[in-house]
């Protein structure tokens, strides 16, 4: 069939089988600001009951955005709404209200302190869903969170949307967790106090996926959103950990040029890097990249020339984010860095890592998430990604913490599997993962190998062995392995109230 | 439910309705490069007969790699490809004979010259589809286009994937085209000539979208791929034109602090960049920014400190391609630039656009495909999405060139309608559309304002009017508004073998 399209051409709607509809006009477009207010934001998005809304966590322990949200929404009077956050600090305290408010019933996403403390006592009417960084970004990505608005703060936004964390007084570095958000969710907004002339140089976060730009006085108190100091540790125990971290690198000859790395923002981390730093120096040996979160330590490595790349996704301290508005270096997502689904991943070339724990079991299962006395305290952040990511994961801890062992029969909770950690660093040893027979045979005998039973023991004879926990059948949360399977769940414990 | 997960939990797999799937086993990841060959690559993507493999075109008049592409298709004895290129030129005349022989047997994208020649006398089974580079990204996204198989051209890659165009021996600009292919193809393959040291520092194309780096010995020649030239016309008809133009913008008040303008990479418009860039430093204005083809005249205004921004998203000439080098600016990706679909263009916000056409036609439509022949001899390139995106659009052409009047009654094909055309700035006068009163009323006096009948007149009086074509049914292909409906039909014309 043939018609008339409106520029006045006849126009076949059928070739071959395939359809083709007619042009039926053109127009200019245009663009008008996005800036308005928040509560005009969430009514324009339509903002409703038992919605999902998003939040990362960049702004950390100073973010004023997830309060404010939740406020605003409260007065909008909707409720039941489930928050898709990256991560939960104590800032966040107003949102144990907002639950006993009903304004939120659910959470999919990392909680720490306060809010933890008080679900673990008082459980939601759905369970915690706990996922790594790269867990999250792959649940959003297929669906299996489906996000109604997601609320991206910005500490610069240009008034069509373009938006980063990079420059600001309110400066965070690169927003790294909300691009599959920005795709995915039906509505996005932006949250500044700070709207710039167009076009931001700086777009983590672009116009085409950003629907409004809600200004507000203040999105965060930047001393807490930046760590200020970046002085390490001086206690003995912990230094003595960081530095048996590096005796293992190099023991298994890791530490040689074209090295990638990465470690945490935790005390015996941060020394670790230090050392590592040395050692670099030392061996005249140039690593390759430093991935993950971004410190003064790991910046001085790299101005010293011992790290070619900084490939970060975090950035920690004042000291660091000065340093990325003048060397932007190589920012990565979290897709980028850690999606499980995609075709490569960042941390797929990790040599090492090393990260922490609450507590680790003769199975080398590692729990970062809950406490001993069963509260739920903290979220799993890269802690998965990186275990499996890295040639060689290092697990670091004390033996036991006062009456506490922390290397225990089991974890209370399984945050990281034990088949994708290789080496428990201690204050009494080193334990090596069995399955890494390659490793125990490349050690030199001058480290003090242990095994992880020993370590056990050494913990229960020095405690008295774990309090024993009683639970109830209800859940406070699940912890997800990054492939969206249940690795663990968290239940009520008996008498916690 | 609850069973036991291998980590030895047991986990409920129904909670509050939904289900949770038991944890079954972690892995290490690690990654292993990707490079192969084209063969290895195109058969372990599964290349089979029907097809849809796309390419980019930013290797212009120098590209190697559709044509090896498809030599090594040929070899694997594969048959009824559809291409889905960004753009073809003159290299691609091999094409014509992986037509005759079965090889490719359909088309959506643009095509210039030969290929264009040889369908506009052997029409394809399948009409070829021509979109605009906003109008491609969308019919992408959208699945209106299915790419079984991406080929991405690239300059320099790393061995995971990580892939750009700034650097190496054969650079040709930032890859703007090919994120909506990588993303949406079923397959990835990265196409180089330059394998370098991971991690990639450039990297319009991640590793976590490709499937395979396929090292060829070269991907196109240099002196064909930029541009060497960055002289401008000595025509003084084409500089009249190129003037005017500017003459209009500062008449309708758009040469003014904040201005943001675009201009082509044609005779005329490179001129008429040139007049502006002057017009700038005379008037003391500094413009906003500059979207589109990064040219020596555009950054020649930026070093002069006359436009703040540089926003491109390609690169045109061997000088402009060193300054990105160490410059990066502001790139933009074709989707950030010009996604019809997206809650915001780059190009929604310009002020003026200076395009050319092949014809013209009293409704203000402009033909940029075919030739007054009816061949269909170019594709459409941004000229709908910036014509769309910009308050003043001005088109360039002479009234006629030889025997063949420019400004008719009826363009041959229709590229862009006359609801989005403002301005006609030819050697005989400025013909202003009639829909744009504001623009009428405020152009000095001093300016040749004419109706665009007027226009035509004097083409017919100095031409005897347009040779008038007679067409068999046969569809050589149509013109798709970037809304994906069909503006025009190419026919076959009659005689033309």
């Amino acid at each position: 069939m043939r018609i008339a399209n409106t520029a006045g051409r006849l126009i076949e709607t059928n070739i071959s089988g395939k359809t083709y509809k007619p042009f039926s006009g053109a127009k200019k477009y245009s663009y008008s600001s996005k800036v308005t207010s928040l509560t005009e934001a969430l009514s324009k998005c339509g903002i409703k009951d038992g919605m999902t809304l998003s939040f990362h966590h960049q702004l950390r322990n100073g973010d004023f955005v997830i309060n404010k949200t939740l406020e605003t929404v409260k007065n909008l009077g909707v409720s039941n709404i489930m928050l898709a956050q990256t991560a939960m600090f104590n800032v966040h305290n107003p949102i144990i209200d907002f639950i006993k408010e009903g304004v939120v019933n659910r959470i999919e996403g990392s909680i720490n302190g306060v809010v933890g403390d008080y679900i673990s006592r008082n459980p939601l009417p759905y369970p915690v869903v706990l996922r790594s960084h790269g867990g999250r970004w792959a649940a959003i990505k297929s669906g299996e969170i489906h996000v109604d608005i997601a609320i991206i703060a910005s500490s610069s936004s240009d008034e069509r949307g373009n938006s980063t964390g990079i420059i600001g007084n309110n400066a965070f570095g690169p927003i790294s967790y909300s691009q599959v958000d920005a795709m995915k969710a039906d509505h996005v907004i932006v949250v500044t106090d700070n709207v710039i002339e167009y076009p931001n140089k700086y777009q983590e976060i672009q116009e085409r996926y950003v629907d409004y730009v809600a200004q507000i006085d203040r999105i965060g108190n930047p001393k807490n959103i930046m760590s200020g100091t970046t002085e390490i540790t001086k206690n003995p125990m912990k230094l003595k950990i960081a530095y048996n971290c590096v005796e293992i690198m190099d023991a298994v000859g890791i530490i040689k040029d074209g090295m990638v790395f990465q470690s945490g923002a935790g005390g015996i981390s941060l020394a670790a890097m230090k050392y590592l730093g040395e050692r670099l120096e030392e061996k005249n040996v140039t690593a390759s990249t430093a991935t993950g979160g971004l410190t003064k330590l790991i910046v001085d490595i790299y101005k010293s020339g011992r790290v070619k790349n900084i490939y970060y996704s975090q950035v920690f301290d004042d000291y660091s984010v000065k340093f990325i508005q003048d060397n932007i270096g190589m920012p990565a997502d979290i897709g980028h860095y850690a999606d499980p689904t995609s075709k490569g991943r960042t941390i797929d070339g990790l040599d090492t890592v090393v990260l922490g724990a609450t507590e680790v079991d003769v199975d080398f299962n590692v729990n970062v998430n809950t406490h001993s006395d069963g509260r739920l305290l903290h979220g799993i952040g890269g802690h998965q990604d990186t275990a499996a990511g890295a040639s060689l994961c290092i697990i670091t801890c004390p033996v036991f913490r006062k009456t506490n062992p922390i290397v225990r029969e089991k974890v209370t909770t399984i945050t990281t599997p034990g088949e994708v950690v290789d080496a428990i660093v201690t204050d009494n040893g080193i334990a090596i993962n069995p399955r890494r027979k390659d490793l125990i045979e490349k050690i030199n005998k001058n480290l003090n190998i242990v095994t992880i039973e020993e370590l056990k023991d050494i913990a229960y004879d020095a405690t008295g062995g774990p309090q024993e926990l009683e639970f109830e059948d209800k859940l406070v949360g699940c912890t997800k392995w990054f492939d969206g399977s249940v690795l663990d769940v968290i239940k009520k414990v008996k008498g916690l109230e």
